[in-house]
């Protein structure tokens, strides 16, 4: 548990501060990108070449191949279905049904897919179910849309279905080569791991991730074909917000409010990507400790620094991004807040 | 939001990493005082000066005042009823029914507790509760037992029991003497905020809480009366280890395990104290980023550090102070561990 030497721990000028009465209470360290789809890095806080895992934050992405293979078309997927694709969902009835809906048009049941199952991560959901005396499945994990995606893109493919998860599988070997793309980098040496949904996530410099979202937010320079296919799953997510999350959930708020001028996704551990299309930029972070109410309020703390949130945008998503902390009896206790170093500092 | 300067960051050699596949993914700081209950400070990580608001931590010097004012021998308190007037509990029936049983004693229902409601934190309950088509009352706090006690505490001074949560309430100021008590500190002046279950908590710099909960461990230089209600109360939850938490929850293997040679007790945004009888010493922690955790990890290093730990009760908990992290499909994916520096260099 002792022997190993922990290289230098890694700092970043941008912290997340947790108040209860008159003191910070915990702190967050936060590092962030913010690139232009050229990769100029417009902006850094912390070691941003920290090579990150993206997490389901890399979502949007990983569901191009089901439009770029002609996948989508061949099975007539829906706007709802291509932002479910791209969803962490909360496990609530309108995303399983979805799933289940999904399957049954590729001739698959629940038992096709391959990310395990747990409880819906929304309480309430949980809670509705454990009271109709059901427990879940595979189809309420918050991945289960994506898998129907990458199922759909594999049969549509003809390629086995089995093991579509492994590395290996043309279905991630697809993805390999789109995050390659993206973000310039020969990812054959990168560190791999499994992530929650049992397919590899691929550790990416905090910068080049920037950089690959900014190129989804602005794919004029890309093929024609890759382009149309970013601004169609951009326009699905912002069309269908509640399938990307669900209740009481920041990607679910701030894609609603945001009507596409912001495409932003959650990914666990605390990662947060926002692609910004009028601005053709795109914002990666990461809190350090990998707790997720730290990577929501640098997001919108960095959404603001760059003019992003509007009157209606900060009604949406205040509430994640600079929340009060209140206790049991409902009395206002504390707050979470950004502190972001000057411009000049940075 | 971004007004606000940031003090400088506290830093701590002793980290918590998260591992995934090949590299850290997430890492934790942990600062943390191990002391005697003379005062001396036996080892220290990081600025343990620093003002730590030991939130739910403090429950078992919080319940003094329940044995030293009779209360709890005038009220026929039981072992069990001392463990739970000492939790954070996970609101499964076993904590429900004998804060309930015990409220009836004093003539008293669950409106008389002051700390609102919650559902219970322990998944599996709070679904059989939704499954029984049943809410939370404030019986289902997880603070709800130590809220019983101030009541027990209050009517038997005869004292109002309504606004018994307040600062300036006689309950209260008990246990603002007996934190000054230990702690040696004025504590007039101190940092004051809000907790969860609406008393106060109060900012108490890290090395004194060590200090504190040393002698609490050995109480031999204290009063008689006072030395008895500490061993009373280390006896009851050595006892009654499931009513101080619950189902898989670290301080309920670890008291059992235990066998009163560690009493420790958590506290919310990472805050850990275990105190050591035999070796009369007190571990005082917490986890920069108030992630429970890390705070988990770095108890169980603190404790093997000190010799504390042997082969039964690593087997008790090693699997929240050294955890595999599994994903949906049960794999193996990381891990978590601490990094402590070698002895000479703290």
């Amino acid at each position: 548990m002792n022997s190993q030497s922990s290289p230098d721990i890694a700092r970043s000028p941008l912290t997340v501060e947790v108040t209860r009465g008159p003191i910070v209470e915990s702190r967050h360290q936060v590092i962030a990108a913010i690139a232009d789809a050229d990769g100029r890095l417009l902006r850094a806080f912390g070691p941003v070449d920290t090579p990150v895992y993206l997490r389901s934050a890399i979502k949007p992405l990983q569901a191009l191949p089901l439009i770029e293979t002609g996948a989508a078309d061949a099975f007539n997927v829906t706007e709802k279905e291509l932002s479910l694709a791209c969803a962490s969902h909360t496990g609530e009835p309108i995303h399983v049904e979805a799933v289940t809906e999904w399957l049954n048009r590729l001739g698959l049941g629940i038992e096709a897919l391959e990310c395990g199952s747990h409880w819906p991560s929304y309480d309430v959901a949980a809670r509705a179910l454990a009271a109709r005396g059901e427990t879940p499945t595979a189809a309420h994990n918050n991945c289960s849309g994506k898998h129907t995606g990458f199922l759909c893109t594999a049969r549509h493919m003809k390629e086995p279905l089995k093991g579509y998860i492994g590395l290996d599988h043309p279905v991630q070997q697809r993805i390999v080569r789109v995050l390659e793309d993206f973000t310039g980098l020969d990812l054959a040496k990168a560190p791999v791991g499994t992530d929650g949904c049992s397919i590899p996530t691929i550790a990416i410099p905090l910068d080049r991730a920037a950089t690959a979202i900014a190129r989804f937010a602005d794919p004029s320079k890309l093929p024609t074909e890759r382009a149309a296919a970013c601004h169609r799953l951009q326009k699905a997510i912002a069309a269908y917000p509640e399938m990307i999350a669900g209740s009481e959930r920041l990607c679910t708020a701030l894609n609603r409010a945001a009507k596409g001028r912001v495409i932003a996704k959650v990914g666990a551990e605390a990662v947060y990507l926002a692609a910004l299309p009028e601005a053709g930029i795109g914002i990666a972070l990461k809190a350090l400790d990998g707790t997720t109410r730290a990577a929501e309020v640098a997001l919108g703390a960095l959404l603001d620094e760059f003019g992003a949130l509007d009157a209606d945008m900060h009604n949406a998503i205040d509430r994640f991004v600079q929340p009060e902390l209140r206790n049991r009896n409902n009395m206002r206790v504390g707050e979470l807040h950004a502190v972001l170093p000057p411009r000049t500092e940075s």
